[in-house]
């Protein structure tokens, strides 16, 4: 490493979700991955060996809490009550995908909060700070009590299409009704229209319809999300702008959890390439050719380094 | 009255926001408001005297956290605190509208979340429930760790638009980027087209420009907000929708906050009706013959009469 | 149904780990069970809907957070702050099992103390009680500030041993230091002597010999333990004791968390019978013929009775 | 600025309530006010914007809570939480004037106590440490979990009448009951003798008459209180000591609501000079000839200084 | 016992500080006391047994935290814990004698406020309401985040000397700066006039001077306080006044604590009787011939009734 | 003192239960003693004054809660407010003996958790640390959710017996079940088998019969417990060893609680000589010729010193 890190006091640790995101954070700020086992006991409870002293040290942990959930975001608590009971002066999260976001309200009766209920769980174990990036709505900063540093990837998804030669108009879709807001964010920065999916039952017992609300005729469609999932959403929208006349359509979204069926729609779908930040780590079998993976980690490596040296992590998006 | 409520430990009171909403709601439920008084000091602090035992009571407090937000705010953690100390079994926070929702989230560095700060507060002071209406970000429930009920005001102002006689076609309008969800809840109800209204600048130093994405050709459009606050973006959209060929607009919001210019905009504007709900009072100096004005209060008592009862309030919406 | 129980604000839920058991104990009871989904979304997510209104009730939740742990105690997490959130009077968690308890204490530098991890969570949640089945260490009541009901086990396995007609003086053994007060307890009720097995390398690089401490000659060995996990210890200590003199031996524990290599060992050893409890639920390829499975659900059912009732769960034990 | 202080981690803000006071404040520690804006939107509900990055910062936030009592409590509040999550060090909150302190026990049935609630409120919100001036009671800081410096504005007010060649015997006059201690206080520093005025209704439906408890004859009156609000009181004191004999009558306080008919009454009194200190920032139309105004800004920025250097405060008072 | 209280959840417990109290007000209510046994160990550590069952009970325990302070506060404190921990639905705390209540604000630097970390343990270890009598500073409720039910002793007290034939006129007289309030009380029921006895050193060096301000000229003088410790302030009061002119002086207060030398300090004093409440268990050897000691079983064993049938308890007093 | 700390905002202050222990701990560490006198009112209310700034420290409270226990933690929770009031950085209690250890678990019905209760009682009070030693169980670290240190006072007494030439075979002996754990690791460090003592009722009505399980014929037995408090146990368990053939006895043990007939029937039994340490200060009437005292100053100044330094308090075990 050429660029090492001055202050011993900031050590860093990655759990298991995503190691190769956690060594290149690393090394962009310019310390060796702190020195942890996280482990699983024959019953298939976490043991976690801290290999090294931590007391008075500012620690970031690495985690998303993709899939498999449970087990990750078990993880990171259990490794925070260790650094809590080992002595850390600050215990910093870094949560490239914040799981469960999408259970953030009750959308029917009796339905948890599940995004609310990790948080209280992180704040109870005893994180100090949470460093995230894009979570599903914006308000759930408001879960914390603690300081949350909300990066954003909007800003790398557009440079990339920006940087690409793409022929003809484009226009910015929004795949539903919920994230028009994040398309139009996208559209400010390529200065484009935007264009909305509005997919609709027309009366009872019917398939439902894409609607498309604004005008894609003969355009370079890009479909942005912030998750992809299942895929269903975003390959049927991708379908539909084709079927109205789309030139072309790209998709792109922050976190690819891309679970079940995802992969093989994509690759089935009229999607031309689908770009995304390497938040959640992509096993091999789903990098397939039509999947562009950019990093986060020169953006979370000097949130970090802005964040020990009490310097404004704002100014990252001016 | 002549439904009269049988059990004597269901208490409704009233503090200052919304004298006329509370005393309907005691109507509808069958009580008389408890007796309290909530005066100012000379020096404008506030004194709260309640007027009878509460001792073991499950007691309903309605109060907007509307204009002039911060006395009613107080007003109400006082009264809570109040409440606690004289030893009320459970305290259930009635909010029609919940004032400071829009800081829900940080828009900016080092900006305050108050709609967070408030629920800290009301928890604090010893609020045990919260009954509420049309939160401006439905996350704003998860910012509560005490039961929370919320209500919906939609089907409301879509009942009373399938019962007017519009002639022609209906097109719901979303005056902006993030109010589509809501705009598509209307729609379904009235079986009605979206769209949207982009406001963007073209470039830099350059005049907003209100496009519309959608089609409202000859239609009659429908804008719905769940806040109108100066009212400089719906009737802009209004008159955006008249000149892009709309037959002719209405609009309608959950919570009218009408404040500054408002009034004097609206009049001015192509809007033919504004429908609003009284979740916040207004004055009589505003309640112009564009303004028709529905009441929350058949929906807010059965919902405290079911709370109480320990029935599902979620079946008021099926 | 013969004993319908009369009271309808007792519900009791069944989460995923132990629905046999559950099902055991609402018969017990006399009441159905809670009608309630709890399902994985695609990515691995918990989803749950509770189908049934249940404000205002006493609700107990019955799950072992037994392997796969994490997932069963996230289950759990997310079932507490959905019923929370839904208005429950009283969350009673029951668990048969408590995972993670024998990571009750900092063994090392730097470990976590995840058992009171476990209960942080538990009640940040909203757990208002717990009713739990022969905890690893006593001292883990005191993790909670909640009430909490321990149950105990080893009345039922004593009775086991006491009515089966075994041949010949009993002696009862503890595989290890830590387990010298729970064999005494057998013991006494058996009106048996102990003995122990000190398991201890003689010096550096040289395999760890079983000392019998204790006089084990000749009669029949009972190996008594609270989790039998891999069945190293056990089955090393069976076959020490039957070279040592020991006429037959048997084992038993309450929790049979029986993972990795377990059922084989056992198999492969000299034990003759292992009886457990059926806090922990065996999937069928466990159920070997040397296992005895004993029912908790009489025990727990009456607890949660009396609990319920507000009589004396103590007494349950004289 | 001569003075400049050399650490640019502490940091000073006012909001709202006494600028010209945080001001001279700053000035006499030797820093620039924070920039920051405290606005209100149209509808009343406050906006906070922070313009210069306070990570790792000690910062203060000077704001007495006097009237608009609600306004200025509810921007400390609003405030405090920008600063939190903005990732300050700490949050030292200087109140030279703490309102609602008058409402710091249940006098009656069912009161509030507000002063309590306040100091919930600020808590909850984020405060680290409260610096404070002559509060209406000393237990008020046990309100408080944080640490609280309690400065005293007595000794300011003795010193000048110290200074000040008052001809004849000084007897210093608490006008009722609740401040004999304070009155004795000064008295101590003046080495003058104290009396007290003990008004009270002779029989029901009399009025109250002010009776003179101690020897007041010919002599120079200095009437002291904490507060004085609407002047009633004091007032009516010093026309009491006038009729009963006192030479002549001065009146001090540290905190001057004089909110009402309080000036208007000042300036028909007896009450030669009103002696006060500028915790609350009196607007020009109450800065009469009577009255005469002291700074506290040399005793708070002092106080600052020495926390924020760790050093003794209580020796400010030696 | 004749009048039986019906409510079986109703349970009253003593511990060892005043148990002839205790008894009395179970007597006044109708209930026998709790079965309940608090031991030391041979080391002196506390030994609570609660020999029935509490589950879903509204436990009272009485107990005034005087002298042996610690030993009274630890015992109320684990049997807080161990009702918690036993389901008692209500903890109620009933201490007549709030000990360290004088320790209720920082009076100099480094000062602990021992009165609100009483508060806060006795919070902490599961008290849900205390009910307690003549606070030494009322505002020591605000200590408390639960309710608190303030019963007044100054009334049985006056009525005691309404009843008494005392010759000639009365005059009520504070002992200190710090009792005006509680003397002018007294007064208001006596219709007397008040005094207040001004101890002062007149110079640096030279011997405190018990100055008189007011009247007390030929009249019968009453000392009030709410606490007599050692008694010097109050004899040395009561002989000033003799020496001033007093025709004869009775003293009274709440809360006899009479520690070290008060007993014959009061015996050698001018003091003709001093009237004490049963706040504090006297024992056998204090309850000398000038003693009378006036019971507040009746006015406790009513709060307790009205608290338990959620009735005003403020009525008391009116 | 010839080797001085240099660091001043390390602060070492003793309370009264071991004032010995603490001036050779400050000898080890290098400091002197804080200026803090420990009082007690005439009523016996615990008056402290902290006589030196400690704004900004990191303050060490020197106290064990040995007997009389409640004055002792008494003490402790009062300096700790003190502290936290006055602006302490870190307060970090050293409790060489924590006192209420032996109630950790609800061992019968409605029994208190006296062992979780005073953790709670010191972090509610505002201790940030607690370095303790021998822990009772070692669950008690998971009372707290502040970090803990936790020390073994085991080396040290091995250490003695390992120096001291003990002619013949040693064997470790429990003098219960609890114990067994603790024997052992003795038993490893001195290369020496085990044996336990097994106390019982043989059928009801007759005396308790000592049983030894294990060899001990003609073997030097080291009797081994963490607290000896009424000596009743280890002196019978010492006459059994030497009736069942044990060559001599000696014990040990890190609590000296010595309380009662403890001394009497040391004296009286066939133990050679009671090892213990001083981590509660014996009185001269206490340390007769069979006991030797083994200093816990080094190790405690050394964990001070490391946690004061950040540095590994771990590896002082390695």
């Amino acid at each position: 490493m050429s660029n090492q890190y001055l202050d011993p006091n900031l050590k860093v640790f990655s759990l298991n979700s995503n190691r190769d995101l956690a060594k290149e954070i690393a090394s962009v700020i310019g310390v060796e991955l702190g020195k942890c086992s996280v482990q699983r006991f024959s019953d298939g409870e976490i043991q976690i060996n801290i290999e090294e002293s931590i007391r008075g040290c500012d620690v970031y942990v690495i985690q998303s809490t993709s899939s498999p959930v449970n087990e990750h975001l078990m993880e990171l608590l259990i490794m925070i009550d260790a650094l809590k009971r080992a002595s850390a002066k600050t215990i910093n999260i870094v949560m490239p995908y914040y799981g469960y976001a999408r259970q953030d309200r009750k959308a029917r009766a009796r339905e948890p909060i599940t995004a609310k209920l990790a948080a209280n769980l992180l704040e109870t174990a005893g994180a100090t700070r949470v460093i995230t990036l894009d979570l599903h709505a914006p308000q759930i900063q408001g879960f914390f009590d603690i300081p949350i540093d909300h990066l954003m990837g909007v800003p790398i998804l557009s440079e990339y299409f920006k940087n690409k030669a793409v022929e003809g108009d484009v226009v910015i879709v929004s795949p539903d009704h919920g994230g028009v807001t994040r398309a139009r964010k996208m559209a400010e920065r390529l200065k484009a229209p935007i264009a909305i999916i509005d997919k609709r039952r027309p009366k009872p017992n019917v398939a439902e319809v894409m609607n498309i609300v604004g005008n894609i005729d003969g355009k370079v469609a890009i479909l942005i999300d912030d998750i992809i999932d299942t895929a269903g959403t975003i390959t049927l929208a991708a379908n539909a702008l084709v079927e109205n006349g789309a030139a072309e359509v790209y998709a792109c979204c922050t976190h690819p959890v891309l679970s079940g069926p995802a992969i093989e729609r994509i690759q089935n779908s009229n999607i031309k390439e689908l770009v995304v930040t390497n938040s959640i780590a992509l096993p091999e079998e789903k990098k397939t050719d039509k999947i562009v993976e950019l990093s986060v980690a020169p953006l979370i490596g000097e949130a970090i380094i802005r964040v020990h040296e009490e310097q404004s992590v704002s100014t990252l998006f001016d």
